[in-house]
């Protein structure tokens, strides 16, 4: 009766109907570990965000219980909020050498380096706690060293795919350890929780090589420069990109900020095999013909910052697009991303350069398994209970479905959601209450501090501007002694609306002798009085509904 | 040698190295005709925009030539710009019974219907003006009764395919006049402008007739209510959804304002054909069982405020999601709404609806020529000079690049700008000049008044909000009377931030003590010192750069 009601609580406090800051909580008595803890980049009406991290208020208060966090790969969904988590719970972080690598360098950005214990695994490693031991996979994904994690616990197998693919030939010849998700399958998994990004999609994802051989076709006849623009973690395509470059006697150069940073973290750990000559500076570039020239730049989402975006708009203090460059854009836009890749494309197009991208040619393949995969890991696993992770709900909802049509009853999976509690026995799976989660938003130094209130603000001040209403009056008698001055920014063009503003302003001096007349002297109510007979005459004239701020001084 | 110089003008005011607001002038002499008027939707940088429409300038300065508007078909970036521009050159338009139909219920919302010249004409009609003639050829869309259009000119024939598919099987049977293309071809055609939209796809558009199949296939199955959402204007996707509720003896039922309003014209023209009594009210739905309902509705692009939004968010009077009810998304979300798209998908799955849509089912394709249907159309027309029209730079460049895999010498091809004046004489293209020409953007009633600046600002204020200062000062002393007051909106949270207010008060007050000690009196200093100190200190203190308005009242 009593090991009836052993349990064990998942509680994901990210990554669930949404893709991005993945952080996944499991708890056994006194003990948690953390599963990732990404962060992920603003939505659209998210105005002047920089990144948005998940709610650790349900750490903060179990600090004593944390044992540390697992880290399945170094993604910026899945590392992305460590700066900021580890400033409130200073906890021990686990991750394979690359991706403790570049956690490193972040660390050293926000000047954490060094006060935080980061323990190196590999795969194969389990990590002995209390009562749970954590145990590292070798999987395949889009930045190398990726891992999954099988939790050993008193009450079963909790395996957590992490982000993977099923890649057979991989450019490391580290291959995913199908065999040990078999044979833990055949021990018995009680839960697994598996990525769901490519749900979606049929079939098979192809393997990292096959971008190669699209580089060597290309590099094969290409009589100028060629710049590669890529993803800056994916070492795997950089790796492909210097090969096809050795052969054909090209020289290396590297641009953007944080594909320098990564090709330093990678080459010092020894994840990346480049000649002693290749790598040259990008200062260098013009001391060679184009033909003996590869650049690789960051930018494949059109980020406008970016190296690549900075080439397209002549920006570029160190690389001038020259017409015949070959320019390979070796990434899908990722949702929402679009309009800037294509803006990109365009702008390099006009300078005369050929540019090859997705739509034209294989210059790139996703990191995350589609459906035969997915089927395949189910199939070894075998768990008796399902979760899908990783992914908004359309695909979470559909990777349940794959699951039940290979046989698993629907009161076996549960699609949770951020803060759910997911109570699992050895014969049960439900969810149990909920615990605080969401979006702490990140906007420069402040981490919070801006809420829906400042951003409902920004969304208002973006769509119409506003208008400031300054006037000074008398203490006591409420007469006007200045003003009102009306200042407008965002809502019309000032110089062809004189018109309009000195109509507005007696329309305010009408508002403020009504308000006089009838006695009115609190200033609430005669604020109201005066953002109401502009709004409604602003709106009748211009269709239009700016911000209104009347400010009133008193002397 | 006279002959010789003889020229027509290509002046593309829209459509060129963007996708939307289409307007081509073709000027022979004393005489102008317009191809389209088109609007397009704002960029994510264009805040608070509601529509862009093309800079009409050139038009107005050349009234008196402008023969008329000649529209190839009723979708928006073909049509939407008209209103505005009829209120500025009434000349008559021209088109299809079904796109002026279009027009007139828009003209009416603008209170403009009745004051406008609209001539209907049918395919094979030419219209006969001093110098020039304009020869409507049937084509296919993914709207009915579209056009391309033949210009005969004393020079030679221009050939406008306006959008274009080539469907062998389309709804209406009005198949594509690929004789007449030819025919052209054979009397000599000298220019042609072509849809570039999908000369990135291989291969060829499916026919509208497969996306019937696909929900003939799902009415089949479904249990409980359908819904589809689609393009209001797609006459034949709705056409095909009544078929199939008709075939399986489902009511239809409409919902969303532009799929009414084109629904009463397309009924009104006779371009649908429906029972008497499958069309029920939005009022009546549940009357019926769920099996016998279908609703056709908007906002397959997952606009905010469209009814499948308001559906999906539980927001919509009439229609409440229902487990188990199939909708059906028949669209692809247009470069930029994918997020926007997969909200509603998401939301739709989370209350229990089955969601179909592109991802998962052929349930839409595309109204636009893929490289074979381009390569036929080429081959028929073989014009001696060809420029490629509605597209972005990458689409007019790949256009080019394909007219010259089919024989076209680089020389007779021009990739020209909005503006560009392109001259063709019988035996030459070129470039000569430009001409104003631009995006007017429309906010509210005002046409033309937000510019760059009111832009520029929009978007700092989006970023990081506003401070406004305020301060009365006594005139003549300089000496501060009342404030510093200074109030935010969209920086950061107020109440959480008093201390930092107050701060920033002690520093304004700081600057103008010393402004005085200095005698510096001039209001722009003051206010330029209080800026500065201001900007300094708040980004310090926040890394976040908001707008800072200093208002200084003097008494």
């Amino acid at each position: 009766m009593r090991k009836e009601k052993d349990k064990i609580k998942i509680i994901p406090l990210g990554g669930l109907s949404e893709i991005g800051k993945n952080l996944t909580v499991i708890e056994y008595k006194d003990e948690i570990i953390v599963i990732d803890c990404g962060m992920e980049f603003p939505d659209e009406e998210m105005l002047g965000i920089d990144i948005v991290i998940p709610d650790i208020t349900y750490l903060k208060k179990n600090v004593n219980k944390v044992k540390g966090i697992f880290l399945t790969h170094g993604h910026e969904d899945h590392i992305g909020a460590l700066p900021y988590v580890l400033k409130e719970i200073n906890v021990p972080v686990y991750g394979s050498k690359l991706t403790l690598g570049i956690v490193d360098s972040k660390l050293k950005e926000h000047g954490l380096s060094g006060s935080v214990d980061l323990k190196c695994i590999k795969a194969g490693d389990v990590i002995k706690l209390n009562r749970m031991s954590v145990e590292f996979i070798r999987t395949s994904h889009s930045i190398a060293d990726s891992m999954a994690i099988a939790v050993h616990t008193p009450v079963g197998i909790i395996v957590h795919t992490g982000d993977f693919k099923v890649d057979y030939t991989p450019i490391d010849g580290c291959v995913i350890d199908l065999a040990r998700f078999a044979e833990l399958g055949k021990e018995g998994v009680l839960l697994m929780l598996a990525d769901s990004t490519n749900v979606e999609r049929p079939g098979y994802t192809m393997s990292e090589k096959t971008v190669g051989k699209t580089f060597q076709k290309f590099f094969a006849v290409a009589k100028s420069r060629i710049i590669v623009a890529t993803f800056a973690s994916n070492i795997h395509r950089i790796q492909q990109v210097i090969t096809a470059a050795e052969k054909y006697r090209r020289k290396v150069a590297i641009s953007g900020r944080s594909m320098e940073n990564i090709m330093e973290v990678a080459m010092n750990l020894g994840y990346i095999k480049i000649r002693k000559n290749t790598l040259i500076s990008i200062d260098d570039i013009n001391k060679y013909p184009g033909n003996k020239i590869v650049i690789i730049t960051t930018g494949s989402q059109g980020e406008p910052m970016s190296a690549l975006s900075r080439m397209a708009a002549c920006e570029h203090k160190k690389v001038t697009i020259i017409p015949g460059d070959t320019i390979i854009i070796s990434a899908n836009p990722i949702p929402g991303n679009e309009k800037l890749v294509s803006r990109v494309i365009n702008q390099l197009f006009k300078q005369g350069a050929q540019v090859i991208y997705e739509a034209l040619a294989d210059v790139h393949v996703s990191g995350h398994a589609c459906q035969e995969e997915l089927k395949l890991i189910h199939t070894l696993v075998k768990p008796k209970f399902f979760m899908p992770v990783h992914g908004e709900y359309r695909h979470l909802k559909q990777h349940a479905d794959l699951a039940m049509k290979l046989g698993l009853s629907p009161k076996n999976i549960v699609i949770a959601d951020n803060g759910d509690v997911v109570e699992v026995t050895k014969n049960s799976i439900r969810k149990n209450g909920k615990v605080v989660s969401g979006q702490v938003f990140v906007d420069g130094l402040g981490v919070g501090d801006v809420g829906n209130i400042v951003l409902r603000d920004r969304r208002h001040l973006s769509q119409d501007g506003i208008l400031t209403v300054v006037i000074t009056i008398e203490k006591g008698t409420g007469k006007v002694i200045a003003g009102p001055d009306i200042i407008s920014r965002g809502f019309v063009y000032v110089r062809e609306s004189e018109d309009l503003m000195e109509e507005a302003k007696q329309l305010v001096r009408g508002a403020l002798k009504e308000c006089q007349e009838k006695h009115i002297t609190e200033w609430s109510s005669i604020k109201s009085n005066v953002k109401e007979v502009l709004r409604s005459f602003l709106y009748e004239k211009t269709k239009r509904k700016p911000m209104i701020l009347p400010i009133i001084m008193e002397i």
